[in-house]
């Protein structure tokens, strides 16, 4: 949690984004992973590799989207950040929707919400504010972003409340998977369908009607000017390398799980909510920590809200769909009580806490203690 | 949801504001629908005939009202406009009441909320909003009136807690009338003194201590311009006239929602909370849009936050106080799971979009995803 | 409710800080109160006055650690003001945890929280409203202190909804005591540790990093030029008097709980949440409303809200922790239905009231509303 030196910041920023970078210190699990699964070993040991593996090969992909869309220009380019942005998140969290384990997809989502918006937005804010007394963004971007998100958590809301009022009760923390009534099924179809479509708009809104608003002019030269950029053929080369390692850590990732859950002794809802979240997100994590002890909060809140919305707006509906033609059965949106008051408690806090384009450290500690007294919660289930 | 072409709005608004305008290509289903209940005809074709007859309706009504304010100067003329204006709602409501709907009323008022602080304000966002870059609206007003909202709405929310605290259970969806114990009868009747007092305070706000706020200058006397005044006589005789009409359109239009129901196939819940709500709503609906489209988002947003308001606490409470003297029984203020979350989640998200003063297509485009999703819900409920 | 007169704040002002100050008025209720405890009179005789008698000693206490703050400088002096400042009910509260009343404990802490953020809150807003057409605060200490305040109640939340998904139902409204699960007696032990330690923070945060925040330059100077400074000695003696006083009236107060609501025929649950948490407040209640009056707003605001953070982060932790030392079994935060729809209620009406860095007297009246129909809910509880 230490921030960085101030004559730091150079240097690790080159050795983040060179080939060397931190994340590929844990290229040597990736093997490890496969040798072990191959080797039938200790189901935790492949879930601790597989899961560090999955942070490696979700920043290689990263790297790769970015360096194509630089060269693809704004509006297709930030298309292609968007898609793949969320691939490792989406790629897991199908594995575990085919492996019949819903409770933990639904669980993975959620947590990626509260992860992005309490871990990842706490850390940036409180090691961004360590340097400076008072750091600010643009209000406008970061409201509409919460605006986004404060109607996915509406939407991720309604199923469960269909439930409820229907008589039924959320799904229990010790299941894999609740058989919902078709209507529940059909209404989180629906709820799908609605917030892709407002993901649309919001792409629409965010590359082209309003551009301006989520790139500061000058802020993307002087990002460029450090690096040699990457031929297309390489940025393709390796994006494809990087997806089919990503699914292969995740596919083993998520066969450890069951077995992981209860050796350990912990509940696979906990696994799903913070373990898988965590390593998910945790190459976006990194980024966004380190560009707001640049005192660049814009690009921070950025990362952290519009990826929250981005899980919730495009990865959870993309998975509902899926499930129609993947896996036992549909996907029914309704979180157990955790989830839904996690992320309604969350989300109020992050657009309270974004909407006057200021931050300062301590609402970062505030963030963060938020974090960890809901993940003491979860453990406790 | 096209917006209106960049040359028509001048047509448009002489169309609409002279006594040939839209809403009155409705009106020949005013002398249908009273033939078609003399006839006894097919309930379904009764409501539909009625429910588009109160259009017309409540349209002469707004207009005679607001000729009649004109003459009477700000003070008094905001208290006709503001006590006139959700007269069709409340005479609706009042209907269903003295006929046992119930959770019919209860759905119709938490329906105009929702459709208010969603549906209008939504759609006056997206499409003043498909012009324009960003549009701006006068925060403090928006401010105070979504305060507004948030009480009333906490307040509308306490005798259901009173209720489940208690041990009871929500009214099912499926009911039209349930006897609450006389604790909740008295807690409803308290809550609607407090709002009716509370409402009190925000007339005495914005028709006199902060009228600047409400009445920007130079907006009325634009408005003015252009149409001929109506005699004080010609305004009195309308407005009875239009009175009478909604009376009577209501009155017909509650005598056959059980039966629609029934045949229709959809659930009197939906009936009161969509249908009913939409149509009590409609002319103001079209005028919030219409001048959004012509960059007035202060009246927009004046017409859609603060007909919501009006509804909380205006018509709920005097309905609530009536329900004491006309009716089997006691309104009860105790609302079903999906009128409770659909009311908090819709007032949480319009206090936040109306916070900064500020509003682009895509809030707009949010706010109806949302209502959408709602819609889908309680159809299936 | 009346505004003072604006000639008279500057001896009203001199009454309230002088030793005769009003408070002081009450100062024979404290003998009394004793007497009436050792004649065993009438336990709502022993009840009122001591509840009476907590309020001099509270103001004597407030008096004496203002003095010593003054002499020891901002950073000692801050942490004095903050760590005395809630004494009274932290006090009430210990001896109620004690007495094996801890469903009264939970009330009065809720019950605090809910009088700080509305009717405190709500009081300062109307009569300084009165005189002045719009009153101003500084925004960003404002929501530093709702943003504490918000968390706080996240986590407060958190083991009711651990203790409902676990299957397990929130305590009756009737009952004095309730034996949690070990699992729900730490969550609540994790959660006062990680709230005290946010805490600190906040005390790091407004009397070290961000001190300016918090301390208007010029503000203090005006105050101190009216009065003669205390002797370091005289405060010492004082701070000791008051502090031994309160710790006796909070002994008979809440000996006296019980046999009063019984025959009074009020709950326990209504005595903690309204009655004893307006008395351990009241010393603060005035003198909100009363700078609020002299257009203050910055210094209400920082009372009414911070108090409310204050209890929630510090007073409700330490009693936990204390819980486990004192007392039959340890405090589990889980709180009833009202508790929690209130708090929620309440502090994300008050975070949308101040986050404008505005109010007016409409807002106060709001607030107080609002009060009103909860402490109505509470009393037909």
């Amino acid at each position: 949690m230490a921030p960085p030196e101030h004559d730091a910041p150079f240097n690790l920023r080159r050795f983040l984004l060179s080939g060397g970078g931190w994340p590929y210190v844990l290229v040597p699990l990736i093997p490890l992973a496969i040798a072990l699964e191959l080797l039938d070993a200790s189901s935790s040991l492949i879930f601790a590799s597989s899961a560090l593996g999955v942070i490696p090969t979700a920043a290689l992909m990263g790297r790769a989207t970015e360096e194509l869309a630089d060269r693809a220009g704004p509006g297709i380019g930030g298309l292609l950040n968007v898609t793949f942005g969320n691939f490792p998140e989406l790629l897991i969290a199908f594995f575990a929707l085919i492996a019949g384990l819903q409770e933990v997809v639904k669980a993975s989502l959620i947590g990626s919400v509260l992860g992005n918006t309490l871990l990842v937005l706490g850390g940036a804010m409180l090691v961004g504010g360590l340097g400076h007394e008072r750091q600010t963004f643009n209000r406008r971007a970061a409201t509409a972003q919460a605006t986004m998100l404060l109607l996915a958590s509406a939407a991720l809301v309604l199923p469960a409340v269909f439930q409820l009022v229907d008589g039924g009760g959320l799904p229990p923390i010790a299941t894999e998977e609740v058989d919902f009534s078709s209507s529940v099924e059909n209404l989180s179809l629906a709820v799908a369908i609605v917030l892709l479509a407002s993901y649309c708009g919001g792409l629409l809104f965010s590359l082209k009607t309003h551009r301006d608003l989520f790139n500061p002019p000058g802020d993307v030269d002087e990002e460029d000017g450090e690096h040699e950029p990457w031929t297309i053929k390489r940025s393709v080369t390796l994006l494809a390398v990087a997806g089919l390692a990503v699914g292969l850590m995740s596919e083993i990732l998520v066969g450890s799980i069951e077995e992981t859950a209860e050796s350990v002794g912990l509940s696979q809802f906990f696994i799903g909510v913070i373990i898988v979240a965590v390593v998910g997100n945790a190459a976006e994590h990194w980024v966004a920590v380190y560009v707001a002890a640049k005192d660049k909060m814009d690009l921070a809140v950025n990362i952290a809200v519009g990826s929250s919305a981005q899980v919730a707006l495009f990865v959870a509906p993309v998975l509902v769909i899926l499930s129609f033609f993947f896996g036992d059965h549909p996907l029914a949106l309704v979180f157990n009580g955790f989830e839904l008051a996690g992320v309604l408690l969350a989300v109020l806090i992050a657009s309270h806490v974004t909407s006057q384009g200021e931050s300062t450290w301590f609402e970062g500690l505030l963030l963060l203690a938020l974090y960890t007294m809901m993940g003491v919660t979860f453990y406790l289930a």
